[in-house]
């Protein structure tokens, strides 16, 4: 298994996933009212749109950061990222179904937003399940220690923690719950020790 | 031909089919109905997603593989790849028509599933025909000894007998027809003699 | 301007356009008449989808020879490339345009094969564009000899000599032009000289 | 932050999202008049795609140009990278709107112009943003003098400049606006002095 040849296939699934996102932006078209309504009517799919694309965009960048650090790349790894991949591939269809219930309220907008969360707590679970491959013999350029790697469990478990709560909250209400949703990328944007087996000085970059 | 060349276009096809697999799953949209049902009158997209993206894959993982053991990559060989990828892009329009015929069951649901087993069945004797063409002199970094031959057809064989069976079984019962072709990816899953032509060491990984 | 940069972003491109020809095979769905006649009468969207998806393929072949053997990558190659690219990303429409109509007949049929025609003519042009481009000075590895120039071009250019037949042959019969169309993929499976500029045992490979 | 998995992503975003401009331009199909008709009434959608996919395509040339330059490739680029992306992935979107309501004229026509002209300025500030990223310490290869800063600045800012213009232009006429968003990619093509960080020789090319 090269490494080159996981990281292509899974930037070009991240890639097509990213850009299907858009899709959902597209309005009913002349003859369902001005388009300037029917833009601001859209508000929910341009929100769903943009915590989306924010949420493939950083998994991406922390999937590199990952891969890029593996001193072996075998086929159980490659087995574990298409279950990352299946999740990921979900988000398009997800989002489209939150952009078209959000805004209708009741129980079909509670499930459409736990759909949502759930797609993306799959992928975040899966992340954290390669990320505990990733801590058996030789499978890192530099081991995590043993000390350090609760602290870095709970590093790449947050996203999960937090899918889990908007799951919860979505209950209670939807947009709540999708706000949840959306502080995941905007936290790994900041939460920059996930340059896991790289040397030291790679991680303080 | 270069082999990163193959391997890029190839992967970039298996990475759009099975991106384009999830975008069965989109639900038909407010007005038809509480949304929690019309999930679950989806079983069978979800049934034939999860079985598509897990084939789609494990064929990615025996095409890497293959692939990264050839010593020699010619335009012979990217004719052949091309047949593959002929079978690999039916797949997701397939999976639309199981997706849709089998919950209503008679006629229609037998030729959906049929169709959706022919479509992989061309896909594993293209890659049947990729392997018998590594068998001729100088393709693979480390040659299949003569002895070991019919072990290793038969191991690349298996996919393309289930299918075949699959096939049969339709006109029994569609839905039992699916749970074959579900089997193949599972069996591709344990079946680990498939790193044909690479050193030992590497094959018993 | 880096060859591999160029070859990857084409390659995506081939690679999504070659996998979205397979869309237009979807079937209406229920509620439109048996799924076998449903499939019975998309012949024309099969016999379409396998000549794009062939000449698609033949050309990414051929792409892949010419680009492989270039000296040089400047920018200007990567506007040709563009050029080549545009009629590439149209093919998938108008192989969709080509099954909706041909089985319809009159007017319609021919002017569905003529759009079809064209977008492959451009292509096929676009092709020749790069292969000019190849004769200049210091681009390729090993220099098309003056007096072997007319007989490579002849053989870059007998896709468009055959896209422009199929043009002229569609006021006639659409189907004959389309049975023009698909001769261009068989031809360049046998025809193998396009190895332009490679070092010549390469090319007799 | 490999150079390399930046430009993979990037490229086969770009890639995909230039493909699908091409599926605005699928006719209605029978039972909407004479083909010839149809194509004829779809000059927008084929404007609005011959400027979208030389703007992506140009867009793509220059990208390539300045990360190929860059001595530095870390976690802040590929965030401002996304940035830059989010944008890209709208174009197929906007250009759908456009070809739907440029020929109906009025308010709604202006809208679709505004949107479209909007996710291209996005992209053009990006990508500013990028190049001012490239101006910190130890990120090209080749520096640019602190004197040829505000002459590059403008090169980059020139796109920025000229979608500002036909957002202003739009509340005048929507097709002219339109076609100050066709003189970016016009313009890129012949200015060729933004491999910035390139030695010299390069530059020159």
């Amino acid at each position: 298994m090269s490494r080159t040849r996981l990281e292509v296939f899974s930037d070009a699934v991240f890639a097509v996933a990213i850009t299907l996102l858009a899709l959902n932006l597209t309005v009913a078209g002349p003859g369902h009212g001005p388009l300037l309504h029917q833009v601001g009517d859209h508000w929910p799919a341009f929100l769903a749109y943009l915590i989306s694309f924010a949420t493939i965009g950083l998994i991406w960048v922390n999937h590199h950061a990952l891969i890029g650090n593996l001193a072996l790349v075998d086929r159980n790894l490659a087995l574990l990222n298409l279950v990352l991949l299946l999740f990921v591939v979900l988000i398009p269809v997800d989002t489209a179904t939150v952009s078209e219930y959000l805004a209708l309220g009741g129980q079909d907008a509670r499930v459409a937003v736990i759909l949502y969360a759930a797609a993306f707590l799959g992928m975040g679970l899966s992340f954290a399940g390669i990320f505990e491959w990733t801590l058996g013999p030789g499978r890192l350029r530099q081991p995590v220690p043993e000390r350090a790697r609760w602290k870095a469990r709970l590093r790449f478990g947050t996203a999960s923690i937090l899918y889990l709560t908007a799951i919860a909250v979505a209950f209670l209400s939807p947009l709540a719950a999708l706000a949840v949703v959306g502080v995941v990328p905007i936290y790994y944007i900041f939460e920059r020790n996930l340059a896991i087996g790289a040397p030291a000085d790679v991680r303080q970059q």
